[in-house]
């Protein structure tokens, strides 16, 4: 399949080697078409890794992720326009978050009553996004195996054949226990809960930790 | 040992009823030294039970509990007054939620750059704050090993002295995975959490889940 991928951070690069390595094409995009990291990640990836700006990558997939950092997401969908992401599924990884020292808050824009899977979902009426994966580290994301026993993969959206093709990819990705918390509304709660970065690295002084909800 | 109860909602109760099962006496306080719930819990829970006002539950116990609503939290510790807390240890549980329909939000009074932890703290800054078991539902409080595996008892403050005595307690009420996150800001993170509520219940259709932080 083809995928676009929209950022070209340590997200982006880590779901699109994935997405390479299960045999998919995958254009990673960015605001200008020369980003150096994007142009270096596509000669480095392979026949089937190509680079280009937002809206090329959203064109060009058949499924896009949304890894752009989060008080960017807005613009950056805007950006791609309406048309390219119009019946695709969108799997949408940005937070609301804002950094300062050592603390992690959400912005006031996208938190509260709302979310930014919300607000990316309002914006983009046609698409059927699908939130997951935001609220853990990246080195997680495309191998969740690694800890001593399976974190849970939580994901929302408002279609849920949509949410069935994403399920399917997180298994593709490693997942075991995948949860669907409802619809795009909940993304508010994993929103938070990505939020816990800074506490859990202040207590076990590493990045090696994720989530299990236990029941 | 004396143990004062702010509240008398279930989170207070379910804490006085451990408390007095493991042999201590407790005092549930309330707005009133009247309040219905607070006088028949004391009256069915023997001779080491007992109820008053909020100053009251807090003078009488060598540590407290914070089991209040959070809207209300500064107006009852204000109510108490500081002279009735120095020195002590607070054990907080105090949540800024608001409630709306079947979401939980985040008060912005006490969210983003701070938390009802570290506002709780700086309105009594000779007080001990230790904030843990706020961020899960009442039932697994004190009763923390009734799911398939063991839950993780979060718990920060700025008391490390204070903190060590809060974990013996935890290890009482059964909790055999706990956790440090660092000083009293880190409240954030796990008044963050707690608000996953209301997708964990839409998921599991109950209340019988809770966090695991896998390393």
């Amino acid at each position: 399949m083809r995928y676009g991928i929209l950022g070209t951070g340590d997200v982006a690069c880590t779901i699109a080697d994935k997405l390479i390595e299960l045999g998919h094409e995958v254009m990673i995009g960015s605001r200008t078409v020369d980003n150096p990291r994007a142009v270096e990640w596509a000669r480095k990836s392979g026949e089937q890794a190509f680079h280009g700006t937002f809206a090329d990558a959203a064109s060009f997939g058949e499924r896009v992720f949304n890894c752009v950092k989060g008080v960017y997401s807005i613009k950056a969908l805007t950006s791609v326009g309406k048309d390219n992401l119009a019946g695709k599924i969108l799997i949408d990884q940005s937070n609301p978050y804002l950094y300062e020292n050592r603390h992690i808050s959400l912005d006031p824009r996208w938190s509260g009553n709302t979310s930014l899977g919300e607000a990316n979902q309002a914006l983009l009426p046609d698409t059927k996004i699908v939130k997951t994966l935001n609220y853990l580290c990246s080195h997680l994301m495309t191998n969740p195996g690694q800890l001593s026993e399976a974190v849970t993969g939580f994901y929302c959206g408002n279609d849920k054949e949509a949410k069935a093709e994403v399920a399917k990819l997180l298994a593709d990705f490693g997942w075991t226990d995948t949860m669907d918390l409802g619809d795009i509304s909940m993304s508010r709660y994993t929103e938070m809960l990505g939020a816990f970065w800074p506490a859990g690295l202040n207590a076990t002084g590493t990045i090696k930790w994720g989530f299990k909800l236990v029941r």
